[in-house]
Order: structure tokens, then sequence, then C-alpha cells
């Protein structure tokens, strides 16, 4: 049975689902926890990661909120929201859903998913802050998922100005 | 062990899961990326869709916001949304959770999920538009899942005539 | 191949996956639908379950919005939200995702996740009520899984004293 391709594969693609469902949860629960350390390590190394407002997406516009060319990069910006940044905290919730494996590459895979991140300020009530799409790339590293690519395409315009921790 | 009732059922049995946690995400994306004339695809010929407050929902009543009973009539809204409706244009934003098997007929499933949608007008931020439940019938046709039935059953009454894109 | 441990396995720990997904949906529908009188059947007989800010829970402090350490207790709030609580009723529209299995114990396993609850008052507009995430303990009897423990920790302090329906 083990040395039938078909039956291989079948529990390898939904154990495949799984890990796929499981990086978003600890993506999601790393950055909700304020554990920023951790988030390049979601990355691979010559990573792509991306905040853009849908307008300019779906135009091929150039222009992003945020746009990191590499996990060094990545580790830059955890320094400065952490370090050096001036900003009132605040939480972050995200909620994640439509979790979808749209193709699959010779190296890795073509997921997306929508979300939805709410923010709550100290002494405040909790609001939507940002919502949209995830356009991402995903590749087996050492034996986890990591992100070679990750796009956050929002749906409004109005979040840039006060955007300081990662979608 | 491909002849065995049971083995074939149980890997079929997480195939359909992963299957109908996919059409509703393939679902939310048609929508939210606004192709909108995809969206009768998603259903059989004979089909119905409601959207309907929960409040006539629960007690039986038949008044809804919006009730078509083929895919015709879907076609005919899709149209109307996108040559003759005047309106403001907003995005949709789909999170869907709680996607679960409910119920297995002969010849489909019953399937009930939680939504949220979000909406962003050009130049607000997002907000809260309307949440509520699907309460759904699926069936394959051709090997895909399609809908028979969809009922979007909404907590608020208070979005109804402001409804234009299908939920 | 069903007397091979491995592949015995494999299955069981998709399905394992699925069921804990499951129980997460019929939990939000159970308190969303407003069926009250089942929410306790969700728990074991000596449970805990507890509705916590963030700020408490991170540092350890005991202080919480609800606490209950007995299925017992569980019914005596849903005698006093349904009997003898005066409040104004409105619906709630729970949504989970990035539901996590986070360890397998020798009796249990516990499981994260992000909720979102979603309130609509009688002829009002939904709004975001409450966020936060699950750190819960999952186990199994009588062919069910049930919760040992749930903890409900919220992200802001500002909804306390209007929480009348269990998160």
């Amino acid at each position: 049975m083990a040395a039938s391709p078909a039956a291989a594969l079948a529990p390898a693609g939904l154990e495949l689902r799984f890990a796929i469902l499981d990086i978003y949860a600890a993506y999601a629960a790393c950055l909700d926890e304020q554990r920023y350390n951790e988030w390049p390590d979601f990355f691979v190394d010559d990573c792509i990661y991306r905040v853009q407002p849908r307008e300019n997406f779906d135009r091929g516009l150039p222009l992003a909120t945020l746009a990191f060319e590499s996990k060094g990069m990545l580790r830059d910006r955890v320094y400065a929201i952490t370090q050096t940044l001036f900003h009132a905290p605040y939480y972050q919730r995200h909620i994640i859903s439509g979790i979808a494996l749209q193709a699959q590459r010779a190296d890795g895979y073509d997921v997306t998913a929508s979300y939805l991140v709410l923010r709550t300020k100290q002494n405040e009530p909790t609001e939507v802050f940002n919502t949209g799409r995830y356009v991402d790339v995903l590749e087996w590293q050492d034996g986890e998922l990591k992100f070679r690519s990750k796009l956050a395409i929002f749906d409004s315009e109005l979040i840039a100005n006060s955007l300081i921790y990662p979608i």
C-alpha cells in the first residue's frame, strides 16, 4: 500500500492541507501574542513581504505601504517596532479564513486567504483595523513550511500611516 | 484495500471535508474579487438563494431581502449589479468560519457556517457590514460541489436596503 | 493495513483534526443560536471555564470576568441568563479561526484559537463585541470531544460589565 503512488499522495495531500492551515494559525498567533522576534522565522532568507493597497495591486502599481525583500529586512523591522519607533502600543487579533491551496509549483505552493485584523488600544474598545487578502507562496525548508513571498493586499487605504506591526 | 468500503469511505470523508472548505473559500474569493459573472456557477440550475433576516427565518416567515429560485435569476441579478443598478461601489470581504457538515443526504450535504462580511467604501475605513449564518445544501455536479440551496440568515435587520452585492 | 500502527495513526490524526474543528463549530453554533441549555454539555463535569482580560492572564493575575469550576456552575449561569438576569437581549456571532492543536497529553489535547464575537442588539447594526484567544484543553468522553478547560482571554477590558452570554 505504501508503495502505491496514488495511496501515498492522498494522505500527503490532506496532511499538506493541515500543514498549511497550521502555518497560518502559528503566524497569526506569533503576531497577536507580540512575539515579534519570531516573526522573521516564518520566512525563507530571500523572501518578499509586502503590505499593499488593493487598488495598487490590481493595477500593477508598485507602491506599497511596507515592502521588504529579505529576512534581514524583516529583522530590521522587528528592531524598529520593538526598539525605536515611537507609537502607542496596541493589540492585534488576526482572523484568517478561506485558506486555499491555489496551485502546486515544482518548489512550493500558491496559497491565498482572507484576513481581518482587529486592533485594541489601551482602554479602548476593539475595532476593525485592516482587512484584505493574503497572496502567498510557501515552500518547505528543512521540514517546515515557510513563506517565500507574502503579500497582504488590503481593502481600505485609510490604514496606511498607522500601521506599525506586521499584518 | 480500495475494494474495502470502510477504507474507501474514510479518506473520501476527509477529502469531502476539504472539498467543502474549498467551495466556501472559492465562493468568498469570487465575490470579494468582484468576479460576479462567475458567481452563478457556484449553483446548480434549479437552485435557491435567499438572504433573509434571522427573525423571519426563525419564525418561518417567508419575507426575504433577496430571493432567487434559479441560476437564471442569479444571472439577472449579476446583470443588475454590474450594468443597471445605481449605487456607490464598495468592496466586500467575507470571513467564513465554523463550516460544519451537518448531515449527508442521498444526493447531497447539509452544511452550515458563520459568516462576517466587511465593507469598504472608497476613501472610508472598513466596517462591519453583515453577519449571520449560511444554511446550505450542496451536491456534486460533474465532479464539482455546487450549491443547491444557499440561505444567508443575517443577524441585524439594518442592512437590508443597502445590500447590493451577493452575500 | 489496519494492523500497522503508523497507518492507523495517520488517518486518526487527520480525523482528530476535523473532530477538533467540529467541536468549535458546534460550540459557536450552540451559543449563536441561543441554545444555552446545551452549552454545559460541551464540558466535562469537573471543568474550568474562565473569561479573563489578557493583561491579567499574561501577568498571572487571577481576576476574571467570569470563572466557573464545574458543569453545575455552568448550568447555574444558564439559569441566570435565561431566567433571572435583567438585560437587553442581543445576538452573538462567533467567528473562530486559527484552531491549532498545540500539544497532545496522555488524556487530552491543548488547543488554541482566535475568536471574534460580534453583537447585534435589536434594531441596531452589528458591532464588534469581543475578541481574544481561546486557550483550551479537550478530552474524549464517551466518544465525544469535551472541554476540560476553556479560557477566553480577551483583548480589550472595555466589555466586562456588559458580558451576559458565554463567549
